[in-house]
């Protein structure tokens, strides 16, 4: 005979459980602290600002402004950079075609899990096909998913070439390269374009003051 | 001859760009907010509290009651269920032994990044195996990685069978089922130990008193 579970144990199957989708065995937890609670609690609305755009086109650059603003305003970021996660959660995954679209795919379901903890969570990666960001965007409620285009001509991130890469791109070096042997398909209805050309290029801080007035005006910066 | 980059977006080059281990093409991106500004924001330290246990042990609900109970102190809290995490970030892994491994070792990863945005990170789950739980502590600094063991014995957990899947493991039904024909290895040195007999047992918030305690004689409910 088995023993009967103590009376004081009876909370201890309290939280929701329900099944979800086909798998069985794996129950959702539903938990009495929700993203409706956090976001009271930090006085704004948990969201992802996902920038998009070629290598050196200012992406980490504005996603640091944006990060830095923000904070001066008392609201709490975080910025996933496509590069440094691939020190980390995505350490295993390599350059080729379906390690890309993983790799992005991980940090689109990781920013779900940030906007759902109430961050406004900053997203920073090439992510250079549609169907690729579409994925991520149908990922969160509607309205959560800000994608912001860098608008920048190659030709200007490639004189930039801050990393080098450009120029191990065009020396074969580095095969696959994003706006030379590899295409970058531009939003089409994404929800804010930072355009820069070679005359014109507004600072890092006036961009992100175009995220922030934004993200003020959809009511994210209040709970 | 290409351009050169416009002198008012010299502040494009500016975030800190240093080479990381031998990934030559991935530099890291040091952003201008850090840890220690979000702590600050949050008046808090983030870490990363990692419950393990049997299934049944009460993971979850401890994971609940803790969350609530730092939610009505202000401070920020975020869940990362073992069996949620399956329903998004983790819905590529099976329950063979890598991807378990696999499983925990993403969800340390993304504990990490949570408390590296300062939120105090609950991961619930099974992790039954010393060196994967050990992996997920060296990712953090000393000290941040809080290890909750939830110990209570198998026949109390059976007992329970919460979601029914010991009865499942027992008729042979599910292969492989931690404490039925797979081991659990209970940490040897972990930081607070939650006993719960079959006639004693705490309540789920005097479970979760227990932990905050610890948190507070630590310093992390303050920046």
């Amino acid at each position: 005979m088995r023993p009967e579970p103590p009376t004081s144990t009876a909370e201890l199957t309290a939280p929701k459980i329900s099944p979800v989708g086909n798998s069985a065995n794996i129950k959702w937890h539903q938990c009495s602290v929700g993203k409706l609670d956090r976001q009271e609690l930090l006085q704004q609305k948990g969201c992802v600002i996902w920038i998009t755009g070629l290598s050196g086109s200012g992406k980490s650059t504005v996603a640091c402004a944006l990060s830095r603003a923000l904070h001066s305003r008392g609201k709490l970021t975080f910025v996933l950079d496509g590069d440094n996660v691939r020190h980390g959660l995505n350490r295993d995954l390599s350059f080729k075609a379906e390690d890309r679209a993983e790799n992005i795919r991980r940090i689109g379901e990781v920013a779900k899990l940030f906007s759902d903890a109430g961050v406004i969570c900053i997203a920073s990666l090439i992510s250079p096909y549609r169907k690729d960001r579409a994925a991520c965007r149908a990922l969160l409620p509607e309205g959560d998913f800000i994608e912001v285009f860098m608008d920048v001509p190659l030709q200007v991130c490639e004189a930039r070439d801050p990393k080098g890469l450009y120029k191990l791109a065009r020396s074969g070096k580095i095969k696959g390269f994003t706006g030379i042997d590899d295409p970058y398909e531009p939003p089409l209805d994404c929800e804010i374009v930072l355009k820069q050309t070679e005359r014109d290029c507004a600072s890092p801080c006036d961009m992100a003051e175009q995220v922030i007035s934004y993200l003020e005006e959809k009511g994210y910066l209040m709970a």
